[in-house]
């Protein structure tokens, strides 16, 4: 779940149906690789939030398409992201998810030791090494920015343009990006994460996300706030609709009931709204009137894709150890519903009844949009963008 | 273990050693894809027993070469046999073994529901899809048909002839299919199942179950109850030939104690004897007095292999609790032994030592023929006679 | 850890750093096969210690590139070594990993069975399969001949010259074979053996073994023996040099207390010094005063290696029951310290930062002449010189 998809653009008259991906895009792992070099390796990535980097030295490693990634904060504080890997024999910086280090990084097999902006800056007998240039042999760097609170890499050797693809997704789905700033995301705390491993193909989980069609089915919880999303359209009639909460809904919570208040500065047009964007190639966002939840998809195989969920509330929401359980329960039963869906789809994908695909109806023909985009980018006869290194 | 060759077609006078398959043929994943291509997925296949579906809505899911197969009955108790995946996009209609559904299979993800003929009768928003033919988008169908109480599909586009292929295999064993109904097999209940996991090529569990060469050295309880199986040879010295018990052997039992009679209607010719036929791709039957032992197989992968092994006694046997231990007991035993070694063989090979194979002894012959029907079939160079779906 | 490299011949001037073997070279599973293919079952292999097979019928069991290889003693004591598969239809023979036989081997699925130099000495119904010659058909032999207590395997057709390749490795350490022979190491018995599970390419082992860069950094215990090993070069300074215990050190033990004496007959000149010296490609050899320290890997894929190691000392240490446990444990932790080195590099080795490979300081240059052996023994464009089973 959740997006509503632009009913606007369905198409009309004619064949209804749409074909899928083939099965093979699913479950062949050369298509992932080329997913890899092409997509999660060559776009923005949602790597973190701000505050898993608390200041100058704390650090945390993801995996970024095929790529370990170390991001930490310079000495004043600057957000730095830097290839996990050692220029000395390759040995792994930082092992550790998370962590914090005092004055540097240090290989633990050499000692080559790097500043928190990746210039080598000691390594036993590095005077007798007359040729090793500090910012030539330091840390490899990546892109990094932040946006919405949180920390966003590129691999690539010249980046995409931020606002052409990350805030064109908005855009498209709110009119503005003035839209989603009125939910004032970067000034929110993490109430909640929760991490999931979902044995299915990425796309599959984006595919999810971007169709209703499957609500009435799985997400009882969910339709009773939202009861448009019960008919299975859950059409987006025009730019900026959201879905309703129904008439005796108080709150966006797994009871229907009251939640925590509306975020400061929430036009009243969005304060019993519900709103899902689906920022490709790997963020979901839910704007509710109180919170947001903020989902980065990890994909570390064809067929295994790691979920980090983020609840954000206003910080002294947070801070006041307000009981956020009835928000976060309501959509961490629909995460669940959503992925064992997915994981129940994934074996299919290798059928030879799949071989040519499956079918969309037309409240899904944005998934097909979907397939289009993916294809265009991992299109083979395209000229390869990718960096060396 | 454990049909007896027939020794009437032994290559005599010039060489006795007979190659085998090269090793590569029992470790190399694209052999066995082409062997689910060519055999399991393009012959009749034995996937349940009937009682496995005792009415309308009643299921089970099988794996028939690199297909998940759902069978059922229909409304007028008639098998069916379906891919179980849904026409929509893909998820797994039934992802348990075995079940049973009141009025329909429904899709979990999106409600796309069959009824047990596999006919679309209902889906969200189904009335503004014209375009859905409810037959185009039922579950695909695949052949199924029943004999001597067991299922059996074929997921061929044109099933090879049932008769020229199963009952053959009975045909050359008895000499007349006649002589396998003296059993009934079809009125028999099972009175105990067991599943073995066997990790090794489902080809290791045909020769060896084609072979009583081993049977001195591996089966100690068998060789006690039919004595002739202890020189080794256990020939097939004419067509219709069945292993005579011991002297002192009252019954097919771990002990030799008495069994449970006699099978109603059995002729007298066969009531101290017992048979063991190979049903090509996947079928072992032995035949004794009072019960009849069925294997199936369901190969996984090049060296991962499921066996199902029944043991089916007269209804009023099973349904008196009569105790059947002794008898099961001594098969599960041979089947242990045997699977056992067969694991022993797998590991070597992929050794350069076994690159051209091994050798067959004289008594072994008709394991020469296994291979080559089994290398006729998967020639390359033979066209593809597969259906696309 | 650990050698001591030749600082003599190390490149002045110019640019100190040397690049490494690329990435793939550690993750691709075709160049692991070539390795087996052309080292490991093309050279001699250190396979087990001579004391692992006390007489006529022990025998041991190990993986020796891609094959299973039986070792054991002939009636008469002597040294065999063999496929371990039957020539039959190629079941292992022995599946455990060490064991005694009283009679013969005899394979547990038919019965063929073979006497200790191999031969077949019976199987069923041997004498009417007249033309199974009890030579041919014997287990298939690999060369093997004991060195310094140890037993060595070759699966080459024609080993080569063993002066040429395993002594010559210690000639260009120590000078002469003779600066070896006053350890007098076949008569020393194995004190205490661990066996460790490394989960790194054999490769990275081997470096590591190569070079003392890594010391200061991570072997605390070590370098406190040692003291010029703390300096990161700890070079070899010349031909026999060997690295002088600290002033204070009593012996090589995790304390530094005092060890077992100093092995009988042993020069004066070593009394107080540590030798490493690598034998390509599977052996490392440590020699201190009061025992001997000698590693075998087995590289079971590119990323999982087995190394065994044995602590050798004088018999009547071992028989005394005296405590040795002070001087396992400083090597013991040196492994630990290693093998954890070697784990965290291995999955760089996929990393794009890898794919050209890292770089070699000045003190770790001969680790750039093992990868030129290596890359000279699996150039592609070389005639294969296998031996076809």
């Amino acid at each position: 779940m959740t997006t509503t998809p632009d009913a606007t653009t369905a198409p009309a008259g004619e064949s209804s149906l749409i074909p899928t991906l083939p099965g093979a895009a699913y479950v062949d792992p050369a298509v992932f690789d080329r997913e890899c070099e092409r997509i999660f390796e060559d776009m923005w990535f949602c790597a973190a939030h701000e505050s898993d980097l608390p200041g100058p030295g704390a650090f945390r490693t993801v995996q970024v398409g095929r790529e370990s990634i170390l991001l930490t904060r310079s000495r004043r504080g600057e957000l730095r992201a830097f290839y996990n890997v050692c220029r000395h024999r390759g040995a792994r910086i930082c092992l550790e998810d998370s962590g914090e280090k005092a004055r540097s990084f240090q290989c633990p097999y050499h000692a080559w030791t790097y500043d928190f902006d990746g210039r080598l800056i000691a390594a036993p007998n590095l005077t007798k090494m007359p040729d090793i240039d500090r910012v030539d042999y330091g840390l490899r760097a990546v892109h990094v920015r932040s946006w919405m609170g949180y920390v966003w890499v590129s691999l690539a050797a010249v980046p995409p343009s931020f606002e052409d693809t990350v805030e064109a997704e908005v855009v498209a789905r709110l009119g503005t990006v003035d839209n989603i700033a009125t939910y004032d995301i970067a000034s929110l705390s993490i109430g909640r994460r929760i991490t999931y491993e979902v044995k299915a193909n990425w796309k599959l989980i984006v595919e999810n996300f971007m169709e209703c069609y499957h609500c009435a089915t799985i997400h009882p919880e969910l339709t009773e706030v939202l009861p448009e999303f019960a008919d299975g359209l859950a059409a987006q009639y025009f730019v900026d609709h959201g879905a309703e909460f129904g008439e005796d809904i108080k709150g966006f919570t797994i009871d229907g009931s009251e939640g925590l208040g509306v975020l400061p500065g929430l036009d009243e047009y969005r304060d019993r709204k519900y709103y899902a964007i689906t920022i490709k190639p790997q963020v979901f966002v839910n704007l509710v009137p109180d919170h947001v939840i903020w989902h980065r998809m990890y994909p570390l195989s064809e067929q295994l894709t790691i979920v980090e969920c983020d609840w954000l509330y206003t910080p002294d929401v947070v801070t006041s150890g307000r009981d956020v359980s009835a928000s976060v329960e309501l959509f961490h039963r629909v995460n669940q519903q959503d992925f064992e869906a997915c994981e129940r789809t994934q074996p299919s994908m290798s059928s030879r009844l799949y071989r040519d695909g499956g079918v969309l109806v037309p409240s899904e023909h944005h998934i097909g949009e979907f397939h289009a985009w993916v294809t265009a980018r991992t299109d083979s006869q395209k000229a390869d963008s990718q960096e060396g290194g």
